[in-house]
């Protein structure tokens, strides 16, 4: 192992649980405001603590003149971080890893200093950590589209000709990304309930998450140059959780033939940290197999799908603690990221920093894996039985849904925290 | 009428000649660099020239406080203005009147002010005057949905079973809306030209354009408050002509079930003047009789099609002179802006200063107005004839096409200038 960053041996100064999913091999980026502070700023999680790296950056710990320029940890957002490409990100990863270190002193012998960057985590604010230029889902996990198109078009004819050719994916609504545990109303809107009758406005009555990741585009490509396969890695930031939530009602009505639309845009949640490509490049394992071979521009060589555990537990108002409902994980997906980012740039779109790039419902090859309502429930059919005696085909008021990952080294975690949020009552006049 | 903005009895001290498409009843916004000058700022078109905001500005010419405090001509794009809203719109655009008004001596009888603060049009370079948030593309004209669910699915499918209860729309791509005058090239992608063989990768074979317009919204509505659609009018900032290159081969292999990605990501191309809502408030014409009525969140008083004249000229490298083969109106909608923007925010979707919504292709009842090559050609079986002998059923390398569009007023039109391109040949490895 050649990155000092990502190796198991070398323990922070500071505290960190063995279950914490902040270890210094992890060291995601978050935007945050401290306590008693007025502007935002990126940090690092560690542990418990936010590392503030605005203000490492003014007391001169980074010798990065990019740094110095650009100052991107006082913004508000990632983006101008995520501009500055790989080749400035990988140092300051191997900066922050060595000021957190227990085997250096900088800042393990400076308490003064100490005091001074590291806040507690539960007394900071968290904030959306990018201005999300483009926002585009994939449909990536084989597993989803064929439940999805069994369950709409019978096991024949379950994924469309296109599936296994390229990665199909559609652009969502970039204004409603939203931070983990803001809570989410459920939508109004038109649904035909009976096909025989007009349709109907109010509520809507299906409404679903979808267990996703996402990646983040730094510093992207200009227009008409696509990103070869192989260089698609270092345009690739970082991940993160993401709920698609989606009201499956109002899709259903309204997505032929454009593709969804107001069944996805009221809110899709994100997890606040976002973790570096390097921080998982130890958990990389085997793409998987492809039959057919896909056309040149989307083969690449290398281990390219990502080992990392995914649950999504649900709490609803009479529940005293959560259930989980979903275990899966990330390799379950049929097309890579970078074979995402190749297709998606092919045609000579360009991508900007901060666009984020999601992967489709990561739904495994069991039903306990299936990453949405729709699936758990096949559409309603057989509703989940709770601990609490309820059950459920779909979310109700009051429900709490948190996503969780983290891939699990030895004696450690990466983890991404949570994406979470409680539905509200619709208000529909 | 009450708007003295458009009163038709008012000139300029400057001189505009009656077809040019910037008389004083317009007072379209655009950004810019002046000759010799630096920084982009906001100006408005006026004949020939541009009248620089950012120096009237800074000459304690707009006493609005709005604009003294936020400076939103000093900045590069028009988002900031958007920002402040209608109440702020309509008294810097009656300054904006008054200052170039003949019978008004502010500017009139300063001829050293108006050195300083106008610019020869041809001479200023202009910059897309946007930069959009997130770009929606609806499919509203009926002519345009008939003719191609005609061609795909036969007369008695050509809409689809929502089609008149909802504007359909989906999300497109941001990054790549791009200022007219920018070439564009033929993208390269995946497509199945015989759908007994796998898919190809190559150019695209069926290059097409779509005659569309398209509306700013500003300032928007917060999530989780839909935008009545009564109000909708205060959130809609200006208008601009549309043009949604289309690749046909790559869109029609990829979009189902989620509709167009690659087709359309790969170039937008917007006209640089944003037309205010308030010039083409004269041009307001009946709204189209809708057959269902449509639910209530969608029924409104009052006239809201646009009587806009629309053409698309044609140039091949072997003609001199363009020709025109599309002669459309904006009017040609059955769902009208109002209805776009208050089924976008019905689920509590948020939009921002900035976010372009497009009209769709506005084909008309009768084939010369057929908004797209696909219309015109008939999918290409009976190709357009050219005054050169060539024929055309697709775009080919070298052809420019340019889109035009204004409303005529007795004796001045209020125009949108051009929205044009010349196609490229495609760089596919």
């Amino acid at each position: 192992m050649t990155d000092p960053t990502t190796d198991p041996t070398f323990d922070s100064f500071l505290d960190v649980a063995p279950e914490s999913p902040f270890p210094i091999q992890n060291l995601p980026y978050g935007v945050f405001t401290p306590p008693e502070a007025s502007s935002p700023r990126v940090g690092v999680a560690i542990g418990d603590q936010v590392l503030d790296l605005a203000l490492l950056t003014e007391n001169d710990l980074f010798s990065l003149s990019a740094i110095q320029q650009e100052r991107p940890f006082s913004k508000s957002s990632l983006n101008a971080f995520m501009a500055l490409g790989a080749s400035v990100w990988q140092p300051v990863r191997e900066r922050i890893h060595t000021l957190l270190r227990a085997d250096t002193p900088p800042l393990r012998d400076t308490p003064s200093l100490q005091t001074q960057v590291l806040h507690d985590r539960d007394a900071v604010t968290m904030h959306l950590p990018v201005d999300v230029g483009d926002y585009t889902d994939f449909y990536s996990s084989e597993h989803h589209a064929r439940n999805v198109g069994t369950m709409f078009r019978g096991p024949e004819n379950a994924l469309k000709p296109n599936w296994k050719h390229l990665p199909v994916g559609y652009h969502g609504r970039a204004s409603s990304v939203i931070l983990s545990d803001t809570n989410v109303r459920r939508p109004c809107g038109q649904t035909r309930p009976n096909d025989d009758e007009p349709p109907v406005y109010g509520p809507s009555r299906l409404l679903d998450f979808e267990l996703e990741m996402g990646f983040f585009t730094g510093p992207g490509n200009s227009r008409e140059t696509p990103i070869p396969i192989d260089e698609a890695p270092e345009h690739i930031f970082g991940f993160c959780l993401v709920n698609d939530w989606s009201a499956r009602d109002i899709q259903g009505w309204e997505y032929v033939p454009l593709g969804p639309f107001l069944g996805k845009s009221f809110a899709t949640t994100i997890s606040p940290w976002i973790v570096p490509m390097a921080a998982l490049t130890p958990f990389r394992v085997p793409s998987p197999e492809q039959d057919p071979t896909p056309l040149p521009y989307l083969q690449h060589e290398g281990d390219w799908a990502f080992d990392v555990d995914l649950e999504v537990d649900l709490q609803t108002e009479n529940m005293t603690t959560p259930a989980t409902i979903c275990r899966s994980n990330f390799r379950h997906m049929y097309w890579t990221v970078c074979q995402q980012l190749a297709h998606h740039t092919v045609n000579g779109c360009n991508t900007r920093p901060g666009d984020l790039m999601a992967s489709g419902t990561l739904s495994g090859p069991t039903e306990s894996s299936y990453g949405s309502m729709l699936e758990l429930s096949w559409r309603g059919e057989n509703p989940i039985e709770l601990p609490s005696g309820e059950s459920r085909s779909f979310l109700e008021d009051g429900d709490r849904v948190v996503m969780r990952g983290h891939a699990q080294g030895d004696g450690y975690r990466v983890g991404f925290g949570t994406a979470e949020g409680t539905i509200l009552p619709a208000s529909c006049e």
